[in-house]
């Protein structure tokens, strides 16, 4: 998602540096000073508007939420969200790439990634993209608590039927899979920009949550 | 599935020993005898009325199959539709209970398994009685060559969801998964009664390949 070219965008995300984190690779391995406390981080990659990762902080206030997007001309979007929402103390922002998660997180600094609407990278060439391509999938690793988990969203099949295969062929176990979420729409799902627009036509949201194994 | 009781089937069944195999017990181990050739043996466990797995062996002829019923009633329409195809030397039928595997089949003797539409039992207390429990699985491992697989085919979407997760759960690979089989139908799918039904109502057919996977 890449809106308009916004100029005053990279000003406006540089004035709020206490919800868009600068320097963010200064904050490896102690985000808890970050937040002020020792709750758990959770993580979204891809966030976009920031429309779930604003209602999950507001909705828990225990947990830590980052929400990671690639674009200023969006992230902005999220930053407003966010002020609107008074600026959540268990919120941040951070404008930066998912592929460079190692910069920013050591192991054990994350309990939960989110993966929401990713980009689906239909081709087989761009197969390596798609965050939950094998490649991510070690990253999160990489960074999350033992046993931490991913929890993913999507309206696309194809990346969904893609999913599945990829996280079993990791060795993670699937903890949970609707293939219609919305049909028993769970009490506590907090819906994003897209899976407003998506789950409007009618079409189906898939959602799964998977969990990484200690090896023997 | 239960047919208006036939009492004219059991007599039916009982004179084509040569399609609906009698006292199948005595060929375990031993199957290729009952084929006269050493070709790989994949069973349909609940196979209704037959279509697939008559329609299976015609499309291969290198391959055995035989198909598992519970109920005479039933049986004996997979019995006419066998005959109706003159009776394709490469497919047998069994008229045994699918929890009594072991009885029938070793170590070895299968080389896939499939499952089509199986009963959905969808209150949690008959969990034990879906195909795809923990309990059936193992059942079909311990008659599955080495990294035997098990393809399986349903409408039921919560049938589908639960059966991802006890196969991620028992620590088998997610070959192949479609969330829409018909929508890029593979040449090669050969549809069973309920396919043609429930797909003709518009609803998605879901499908899963799975692998047994050799412990370390
Ligand atoms: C399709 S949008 C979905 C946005 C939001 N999660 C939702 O569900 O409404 C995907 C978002 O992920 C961002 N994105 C894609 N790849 C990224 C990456 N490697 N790092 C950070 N953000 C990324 C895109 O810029 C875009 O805003
Ligand atoms: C819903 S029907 C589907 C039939 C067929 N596979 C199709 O797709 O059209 C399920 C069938 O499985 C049979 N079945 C259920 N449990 C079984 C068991 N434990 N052993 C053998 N057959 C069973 C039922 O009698 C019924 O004919």
């Amino acid at each position: 998602m890449r809106l308009r070219n916004k100029p005053w965008a990279t000003d406006f995300i540089a004035s709020h540096p206490n919800v868009v984190i600068p320097n963010p690779e200064e904050h490896i391995g102690k985000w808890q000073a970050v937040f002020g406390n020792d709750n758990p981080l959770h993580i979204e990659v891809g966030t976009g508007k920031g429309q779930f990762v604003t209602g999950m902080a507001l909705q828990n206030p225990d947990i830590n939420y980052i929400g990671i997007e690639l674009y200023d001309s969006v992230m902005v979007c999220a930053l407003e969200k966010a002020i609107a929402a008074n600026t959540p103390a268990n919120l941040r922002l951070l404008k930066v790439n998912g592929a460079d998660l190692l910069t920013y997180f050591e192991k054990g600094d994350v309990a939960q990634v989110y993966l929401n609407f990713s980009d689906p990278w239909p081709k087989v060439r761009h197969a390596k993209r798609r965050l939950t391509h094998e490649g991510f999938l070690k990253l999160y690793e990489s960074i999350l608590v033992d046993e931490g988990e991913v929890h993913f969203k999507t309206d696309n099949r194809g990346l969904f039927e893609y999913s599945l295969m990829s996280i079993s062929a990791y060795g993670m176990l699937l903890k949970d899979v609707s293939l219609d979420l919305h049909v028993n729409m769970p009490v506590d799902n907090v819906m994003t920009e897209y899976e407003e627009r998506f789950s409007a036509k009618g079409q189906p949201i898939y959602r799964l949550e998977a969990k990484f194994q200690t090896k023997a």
